[in-house]
């Protein structure tokens, strides 16, 4: 991944490289975020470090937080999450000798790691830093709607959940693959983790939403592409404020519609269907052509990973004519995603 | 104006009636606050103070904050602006004597009061309140798209700033006048100091948004109508995320368009064309509808302001006529305005 381009000192930057910490965890669900950075930035990850009771492990090595830190290690990311997003008595002495031992914290919980006082005496006394991802830098401005250079790609979907995140990752490897100049732009915590940087769009102010999607994608050589994580969905009744200042402020010059085929109302609001794809393309171009005149559809992001290989390919197949699109799952690749990628770039 | 229904707790609620505040402005146009309080909330209002070399006037009697407390006000309304939204040496030592005499303080300038150590000190010691109409309550929920109970009315607009306070509060004041069961429900911080609550939607945290709107308006009898004030305009590059949680929080029945017919471009924002009335009746239909299938256009609120009487009347005609929808000023009133009344309780 390319570090960030321009005004860098207003977006959230981590330290890297990281020591994932899992805790105590025995189940892998809860290991979400150690496995994302795992997936996604192993080259900056040197090891992973837990405490008695662990049983999940995402391959990398066992080192102590000074050991980490003598293999070049500058945080220590708290890579699991438990019921309540809260950090036990047993997760603090860690986290105190990771300070101790020259590291910074960096947590996407919901708990404040400045409110737990051992770790906040920790962090006076060592001077390391205490990083919430889930806060947003100070000094936002409010959007302003100028057309930066540069070309931008944003995720949308039919819903939360289904692999917005995913997609752009998945298209920032394919774009680099293809000696494209390209940055992952991370919206979210566990792709600000894996970025090393971004803005946690859904914890910003309202007034100040699009201008912190201006804020994430700044201007940049007319041929380098910024792959925008989107969040929410322009049809959730809890969360389109957000996906609709993203997508304001993202100015795209192409979107990828994520989708997942099995899902039929609104993940937690049953009242609610979910959107068809082509009423998703159609209102992502009604609104997004207020920054952007020139927006379109790059395709479709299908998850399939609920079928078996043969019907996911005849599902991909079928929605590509219908749609008149390519329709690919990037986490099966092949043919069908590089002519989605191929078609971004078109 | 009714107390509030239901909820009452979770929201900004302020101690009333009101002294207002003055400073010493000789500026008419920096105490568009005070004015708006006087012309809206005169019944609330026991009276006004300055300090010396203020040349403006509501017109209510100068009380000192004595004077004020032992006629029964509450609070003292910061009810001036000046450039920079700060709070001047010569203000603090009033703000100290009316919490001496046993008033809270209010202010919707963007200086926090309690970041004044001379203010935090006095309210420290005497036990009064300093209220900052700019800040969100706490615990906002997340939005769930529950249908609520009651009917429901937002006013919209084709940008910011062209009245969509005002035609909420005519509104509002015309249901009354009809012997409806009516509340004014507040989104920005004049309105909720008219109201003497509500909820500052543009300070909201995005992913709040439409939480903190289904908050503001909860169900209320079949027959009640909510009237709530408009923030922004979807066509906003800027502000359109708060447009859109509130319009999807606020699930309206019925939505006035707001407009001035002077404007040809998005205010501070000049390579933006201001949308025409169709498309913010069409979009904001097509994006209600998602929380509420029934929404409907009662009619257009046109600022007419810069026309002569005979102007304003031929140009409403002609906008009625080819909108087919009832067309006013409510500042103009008369039948025009009534029509609008009777066309959104249609």
């Amino acid at each position: 991944m390319n570090a960030p381009t321009g005004r860098l000192d207003s977006q959230l930057t981590l330290p890297q490289p990281y020591l994932l910490f899992l805790g105590d965890t025995t189940e892998a669900g809860y290991a979400k975020t150690a496995f994302g950075l795992a997936d996604w930035a192993a080259d900056r990850c040197v090891g992973e470090w837990a405490i008695g009771g662990c049983t999940v492990t995402t391959g990398l090595s066992r080192l102590s937080p000074a050991e980490a830190r003598a293999a070049g290690a500058r945080s220590l990311v708290i890579g699991v999450a438990n019921q309540g997003g809260i950090i036990g008595d047993s997760w603090v002495a860690v986290l105190v000798e990771a300070m101790e031992a020259g590291l910074d914290i960096v947590s996407g919980l919901h708990v404040r790691l400045t409110s737990i006082p051992a770790l906040a005496d920790a962090a006076r006394r060592t001077g390391q830093r205490l990083i919430d991802v889930r806060t947003p830098p100070p000094s936002i401005p409010i959007g302003n709607g100028r057309k930066r250079s540069g070309k931008r790609l944003l995720t949308v979907g039919t819903d939360c959940a289904l692999g917005k995140k995913y997609t752009a990752l998945a298209l920032h490897r394919a774009f680099a693959e293809r000696g494209i100049d390209a940055d992952f732009r991370a919206t979210g915590q566990t792709g600000i983790m894996i970025a090393g940087g971004g803005m946690p769009m859904d914890a910003v102010v309202s007034d100040f939403e699009a201008g912190a999607a201006e804020m994430l994608s700044p201007d940049a050589p007319a041929d380098h592409w910024d792959l925008i994580e989107g969040q929410g969905s322009i049809f959730n009744p809890a969360y389109a404020a957000v996906s609709l200042g993203l997508l304001h402020g993202s100015q795209p010059d192409v979107f990828v519609v994520c989708h997942d085929p099995t899902r039929t109302v609104i993940l937690g609001m049953e009242s609610f269907a979910l959107p068809s794809i082509e009423e998703v393309i159609d209102l992502t171009i009604r609104l997004g052509s207020r920054t952007n005149p020139a927006i379109r559809c790059g395709g479709v992001s299908l998850n399939t990973s609920s079928y078996d290989a043969d019907a996911a390919a005849a599902l991909m197949a079928a929605e590509a004519a219908r749609l008149g699109l390519p329709v690919a799952d990037p986490i099966r690749g092949g043919a069908a995603f590089a002519a989605l990628v191929e078609n971004c770039l078109a």
